[in-house]
C-alpha cells in the first residue's frame, strides 16, 4: 500500500486516482462539520460549490427535511439555516435531515477527487475509524487536503499526518510513503501532544480565532469522538 | 516581510510574483550544481528545458568556452561534457566556461518564476549567504521548490526551512510566515542535526543512492561552503 498526500488542492490525475481510495480532509471546518452532523443523525449531506446552487438544489427536495448550511468568509450565509460551526449541527437540530452544504474550500474538494475508487471524509473527530477502514481495505491511498483558498493548510496536513501515523501503527503490511506523506507525518509528530498548537501558526486558525471562533478550534481538535466513516458517492455524503 | 514557500512546482501568479524576490531551490542537484560551478569560477550558466535546446544554444557560442551539462533520469546525457553531479564541476574543468544546463526539475523552475523581481539560486552550499541577501533586501519572498517530477520534494523543503530559520535569526524586522513556510521551518527543525537523514526518507534521495550517488548526497548536504549568490536574469545565471 502506498500513501500519497496532496498538499495543495490541485486536481489529481483522474487515471491514477481511479485506482486509489481517497480521504478528503478540511479540518476548519467542512469535514469536521460533515463528520459531526452524520454522527448526530443527519440523513445525508449534499456538498455544492456555490450559494446559488445550494438554493436551487434545496428547491428539489421536501423543505421539511432539508436544511441549507455553509459559509463564505468564515461567516454564515444570508438566508441559510446553518453556518459552518460544527456546534450548530447538534442532534436536536439536524437528526433525520438532509443538509445542502457549501463552503469555501471543503465542498469543492469532493468534485476534484470524484474519480477516486472510494472517497472517505476525515477529520480529527473520526480519524481512528478512517485509519482502520484504510488498513482493512489495503488499497493505495491519496489523502486530499482541501487547503485554505487554494493554498497549503497547516492543520489539514497535521490531520493527514495523524491518519498516516495510525495506519502505520495498525496495519501489518508494508506501507510506502511519498515525500509529501512523510512531510505530513513529521508535521503531525511536531504537534502530536498539542494539536491546538497547530492552529496558532495556521493562517485559517488565526483568522477564525480573531472572528471569535476559538470554541470551534477546540471542537475541531477533538480526536476520535465518533466512529462514523462518511463516504462521498454520486454527489452525496452518507454513511453507506 | 512575508515569506511564502511554493511546495509544489506549479506556476505562481505572475502579478503577485512581480512584487517579490524569489529563491529557487533544487538540492538534488540542479541548484547545488549551479552554486558550486559559479563558486569554482564558471562564467555563467544558461538553463534550458530540453536536450535539443541545449545543443542548439551551444552552437550559438564559441565552443572553446562552452560546455553542455545536465541529466535525464539522473544520468549524464549522451554527447554532453558534464553530468549533473556537482563533483564534476570543479575549477579545473569549468573555470571561465559557460555551461548550458538541462535537468529534469531544476532548469524548468527558473522559467516558471521569471516574473519575479530578483531571482536567486539557493542550495545548502550557499544558504547563509542567500539568507543574508534576503534580509538586507527586506522584500516579500517566494521560496520556489523545484520538486521531483512535479511532486513535493522533502530535501528541497528542508533547505527552504533552513533559509527561513536563518532569515528569522538574522533579520531585525518582523517576518510573517505562510502555512507552507511554517511547514518548511518545522521540517527543517526535524532534520537540523542530521540533514543527510532527510535523504533517507526522500524518494529522490533513495533513487540517487541506489544509482551509486551516495557521494553526491553527502556533497549536496554541505552547508555554507561558499558565499556566492547567483541570480537568474534574462535567461542567464551569473553572479551579477
Amino acid at each position: 500500500m502506498e500513501i500519497d498526500t496532496q498538499l495543495i488542492p490541485i486536481p489529481p490525475d483522474p487515471k491514477i486516482l481511479s485506482k486509489k481510495n481517497v480521504v478528503v480532509i478540511d479540518v476548519l471546518r467542512a469535514t469536521t462539520v460533515i463528520v459531526y452532523a452524520l454522527s448526530q443523525g443527519a440523513m445525508e449531506i449534499i456538498p455544492v460549490a456555490s450559494v446559488e446552487e445550494a438554493k436551487e438544489r434545496a428547491k428539489t427536495f421536501s423543505q421539511e427535511v432539508t436544511l441549507l448550511g455553509g459559509e463564505r468568509n468564515s461567516q454564515k450565509i444570508e438566508g441559510f439555516d446553518l453556518g459552518n460551526s460544527p456546534t450548530e449541527y447538534s442532534e436536536e437540530r439536524i437528526k433525520g435531515k438532509r443538509i445542502i452544504l457549501t463552503t469555501t474550500n471543503g465542498t469543492r474538494a469532493f468534485y476534484l477527487v470524484s474519480a477516486g475508487n472510494q472517497i472517505f471524509i476525515g477529520s480529527f473527530l473520526n480519524i481512528g475509524a478512517v485509519a482502520m477502514r484504510c488498513v482493512s481495505l489495503d488499497r493505495d491511498l491519496l489523502i486530499f487536503l482541501s487547503g485554505n483558498k487554494g493554498s497549503f493548510s497547516l492543520e489539514d496536513t497535521v490531520c493527514a499526518g495523524m491518519l498516516i501515523d495510525l495506519i502505520l501503527k495498525n496495519g501489518e503490511k508494508p506501507v510506502n510513503l511519498t515525500d509529501a506523506s512523510y512531510d505530513a507525518l513529521f508535521l503531525y509528530q511536531r504537534f502530536e501532544e498539542n494539536l491546538i498548537g497547530a492552529f496558532h501558526f495556521s493562517s485559517h486558525g488565526k483568522e477564525l480565532f480573531e472572528l471569535g471562533g476559538g470554541g470551534d478550534l477546540i471542537f475541531c481538535a477533538q480526536t476520535n469522538i465518533t466512529e462514523v466513516v462518511p463516504l462521498f458517492k454520486d454527489g452525496v455524503i452518507r454513511i453507506f
